[in-house]
């Protein structure tokens, strides 16, 4: 989650399932899709935008999958021109993942996989989804780059395992290659912020259970910068807003999200592994071998629950990797477009990557 | 919050209020006690237990007041023969803080001042009741030492500048001098995910509001450990516990915890600042550099919520101080006793400290 990205989503989408003017996304239908599960969805749908255009080659493409209560324009401060995503130079096609309102989700979906039916949707799922669109719309079979901050990063790094030969360079920013403990045991405490809440109901709720979605909000506060990005009362530069008005950001965060869809992104953040890819050995260090792509992994220094270690040593295991860290004090929200400083880096590194000869 | 020493809690006290048998600790009539904020709290209570004995002098005794859900029982992992307070040497005097269930707490004061009515109470009110006790029950004028670990350190931070002759050595592990805007933020999480529970009912539940209490322990779980315990396993090692008994564990820990006193004790951590002693100049630098007592800090150099880089700034203004952190993955728990480890090198420091000639 990270602030202005999730504020830029609720001005442009507004609430989930209701009635939207001026959509700015297409969507593609996947049939009856199968999941890792076994559950077929059925007309399940994935959403998406695209920028730039998609030479004849078909080699220009850029995916950017969301991350956690994101949408579409979740990379809109990498894209753009003189950015590192360049819509003059490169054809990008941001995908909405599975339960985030948009892209097949528990509040858009109907009887039975309707609310907190709706089945579980792994991270390989949401890749699968991305290469049926990008495969029978696109005709593409090779991206340039696929690249993913946080949920999107493990959307990346999925790719580049899933798909080996499909994409030339990875750029995974703030993000892992598989949940480690750590990580499961703070989304459980998310999770219980927000369905404390009885008026949750077990995801039979009619209205919004408005004090589980604050309790959610005020837990994400905590975690999302670092402790140094309190003590240097950073929130009034960038943002410019007092410690009790970004407190109360954050409070009335999700109050426009669907709980269900929370609580069904947080359980596919939960299990992912690219280790456990069908056909690899259980691994994640197979895993991460098998990557053919140039990977970039962009880990922030501050980052609480996608530690800059995790980042670390999964780089020991890629074949051909860079690995450069973000410095800021930031936290996770630094690689999500937080801070400009942070931002101008993340754009130019990601940029000379792309650039670099294979 | 230290888990093996919340079980020892609800093992040795049971449900606060609750008639108990065998009571180790006695009760100091603290009378009409006026609170920092000018409340009177009628027929006040202080209590705590001893260990060893007061010398003539009057010049061996160590004070260790209590820290977050905890009771006087929270230092027994440095008390003892051998250990840093041995009572052959030292007269050692466990004090319970307010609103732990033991001293006057939201869950032990009968009307008006019961349950959510319970006034605020600061750190500075818990120093002055054990100043009364210290000085009217015992005689004692100056302590040998102060020694406090979390919330317990933040009153032996106050015990060392509100009364800067009445303590020859002041010990401070895993704690601040005041609470920083970050915990201030991370508690806010807590206290949320805890009143996310309708049945909490504004403070006046008759049933304890389980789901809340479910979510705070689950918050906790989290922020206890390092990301590096949770990858290490750590919890298979001393706990002998797997990940899904630990996060149970911790999903149970404040079950037995009045929700009022938990809630209580939050908020005088939140307010805690040494900074504001009446009669200084309002800053933590001139109140760190009125302490008068040799000091020892020990921060642990993996907790999330002490982080080791305040108590490292606090040293620069402390006049006599040594510090020396805990090398451990243990993160907060650390401090507490929690890793045999770790409680081996505390005991050891904080034994040596003791014993240097002033």
């Amino acid at each position: 989650m990270q602030c202005s990205l999730a504020l830029a989503w609720f001005l442009l989408c507004g609430l989930s399932g209701q009635a939207r003017e001026n959509v700015d996304y297409k969507t593609f239908s996947l049939g009856n899709f199968v999941l890792e599960n076994n559950t077929t969805l059925p007309d399940a749908k994935l959403t998406y935008a695209t920028r730039g255009t998609l030479n004849a080659q078909k080699d220009n493409a850029i995916l950017v999958p969301s991350h956690y209560s994101a949408n579409h324009h979740g990379y809109d401060y990498l894209t753009g021109p003189g950015l590192a995503l360049d819509p003059e130079k490169y054809f990008i096609i941001a995908t909405n993942m599975f339960a985030n309102g948009l892209s097949s989700s528990p509040s858009n979906t109907p009887a039975p996989w309707h609310g907190s039916n709706f089945p579980a949707i792994s991270i390989r799922d949401n890749v699968k989804a991305i290469h049926e669109l990008l495969t029978k719309e696109f005709g593409i079979s090779r991206l340039k780059a696929v690249v993913g901050f946080s949920m999107g990063g493990q959307q990346a790094y999925q790719w580049a395992v899933s798909y080996p030969d499909a994409a030339e360079c990875m750029v995974a920013i703030c993000t892992n290659a598989r949940q480690y403990p750590f990580g499961v045991v703070r989304l459980e405490g998310a999770k219980a912020a927000l369905t404390a809440d009885a008026a949750w109901d077990n995801g039979n709720y009619q209205r919004p259970p408005v004090k589980g979605l604050r309790a959610l909000g005020l837990h994400w506060a905590a975690w999302a910068y670092s402790q140094e990005f309190w003590r240097r009362e950073a929130h009034l530069t960038v943002q410019q807003r007092t410690f009790a008005e970004t407190l109360k950001q954050w409070e009335e965060a999700f109050l426009d999200s669907d709980a269900n869809d929370l609580l069904s992104q947080a359980t596919t953040w939960q299990k992912h592994d690219i280790g456990k890819t069908p056909g690899l050995d259980g691994t994640l260090q197979t895993a991460l071998r098998s990557i053919k792509a140039r990977v970039l992994l962009m880990p922030s220094d501050s980052d609480f629950y996608f530690p800059p270690a995790d980042m670390e040593r999964e780089s020991y295991f890629i074949p051909r990797v860079t690995l450069t860290p973000i410095h800021t004090v930031w936290g996770h929200p630094a690689g999500g477009g937080a801070n400009p400083t942070d931002t101008a880096f993340i754009n130019q590194t990601i940029r000379r990557f792309l650039n670099e000869r294979p």
